[in-house]
């Protein structure tokens, strides 16, 4: 598989699965359906539109008609389902999850190819793994999951200082994106479980999940 | 009339009006004239900013002083009109419904003439007419209109999409863009009275208006 | 000394105070490490970043690695030194002070370098000034400094105004910049110190510095 094809398809995924974040924070507001392909659209392309912006690219769903279609598909079939979920919450943090995994590493890759130095290549991962699911809890008025206890910014600095480190390792761009993205995934879903099993021995804690 | 001069008259006149709900934020903030100014720039501008650089235009404002100077002029206006003003909310709110419809016709025009697909076109009216409003509530510190249960968002897709059905029938660009405005005003009007008539029968919850 | 050695100068000044003050944030938030990290570069280089991308430059920090180093640099001593401050938010509060000043006057200079009309500069003065702060005030779901009753924007006016006119009355750009930087410290340091010493005779209002 090219390098080309595996980022696209990543970069699909990553858009979809923090489509579905957005739509689950508009689905606890109680906003229309009009709002739900907003809020997934805000969400899911949020950070690379950041990224694009600053790396002066051509913004990525600007000509590609993909992106914002699977987020509407996605926004559509979130406002459905949504109701019928028991934890809406636990999805959103899952969903969110994977989008930071794949957007550390995309928004590492991006900045590589546009030649910018290493140092400011791992902030691009970052900006761009964070900064969809930052504008969809500021626009919601919601505390961002950002400045939570659980490790989040770290998890996007683990996937975009791997994706680094396994390229210096003189590894196929394809492999080390995709164990990148699985060591950021792994760091994430540590920092949730921590949080998200203690409350099991400590009850009153856990009421937000 | 041709639609370059009526594209200018329309923008300036959104450009005004959210200023003018911008500078009723600074107001109910209790914030300084200069406040007053960087709200109401923040406001008009914002939107419209973003559409911009996004599409890699030149942004609307940079060389033209008309833009700017409408908002402090507005702002000044509003610094001392203000505090006479019964309600100040109401008119935030009906100036911002103002800006809503007009600006998403704007967004999705220029979207566009930039050859932009019809889709994306559709997202950024909505985006560019609901982004100076957020903005403001966001700096505010307010929950934004945005999250209100009235019809907010849909007012802007209502407004995009009405303006690219008519131009699909073949009206004329001007004819198309004032229907569409008016269009999209009126589904925002729906809503936000439809809100504001019902506390007249439950007093209760008509507080915050 | 030059004029563009010491716009380099004043700018990295600007960042490091602004990352110091981001760094803070993440202290009173008690964030990690990485934390801290992103919330000193998103507050030492946001408000620049929107300046260059409005101004269609290159984004100031994407070739110099400087600029991020040292906002990781800051960010991992304030990281060590912050719990052993008593009262963080008060050196928050002038850290913001100088950074606010520096970059009133650097926005408004690389705006007029950039040819924009004076009243727009005056606008990027307050925007670079202003952003980066309000960033890291809305990341951390705190009130805004902008919002509050002291001096804020004003300051930042103050400089770019005082800038401007100091070019107009034919001064060296190396002399006018420090004298705008001056003035605007010092307005915002009133601001300050004034609704600071207040609470020494009035205690109870005193409470949250």
């Amino acid at each position: 598989m090219e390098i080309s094809q595996l980022i696209n398809i990543l970069d699909l995924a990553g858009v979809a699965v923090f489509a579905a974040s957005g739509s689950l924070v508009a689905s606890r507001k109680e906003m229309d359906l009009i709002g739900f392909g907003l809020m997934a659209a805000l969400t899911g392309l949020g950070g690379g539109t950041l990224r694009d912006l600053i790396l002066g690219r051509e913004v990525f769903w600007l000509q590609a008609e993909w992106y914002v279609a699977v987020c509407l598909v996605v926004a559509a079939v979130v406002f459905f389902v949504a109701p019928m979920l028991q934890r809406r919450f636990t999805a959103l943090l899952w969903a969110d999850a994977v989008g930071l995994a794949v957007f550390a590493v995309m928004g590492t890759h991006i900045a590589m190819v546009e030649q910018v130095p290493w140092i400011q290549a791992m902030v691009f991962g970052m900006m761009t793994a964070t900064f969809g699911g930052l504008m969809r809890d500021v626009v919601a008025g919601e505390p961002s999951l950002f400045m939570k206890p659980e490790v989040y910014v770290s998890a996007a600095f683990v996937g975009g200082g791997t994706y680094l480190l396994l390229l210096e390792l003189s590894l196929l761009q394809p492999v080390a994106a995709v164990i990148a993205v699985v060591c950021s995934f792994l760091v994430r879903s540590g920092g949730i479980i921590w949080k998200w099993e203690l409350p099991r021995y400590k009850p009153k804690a856990g009421r937000e999940y």
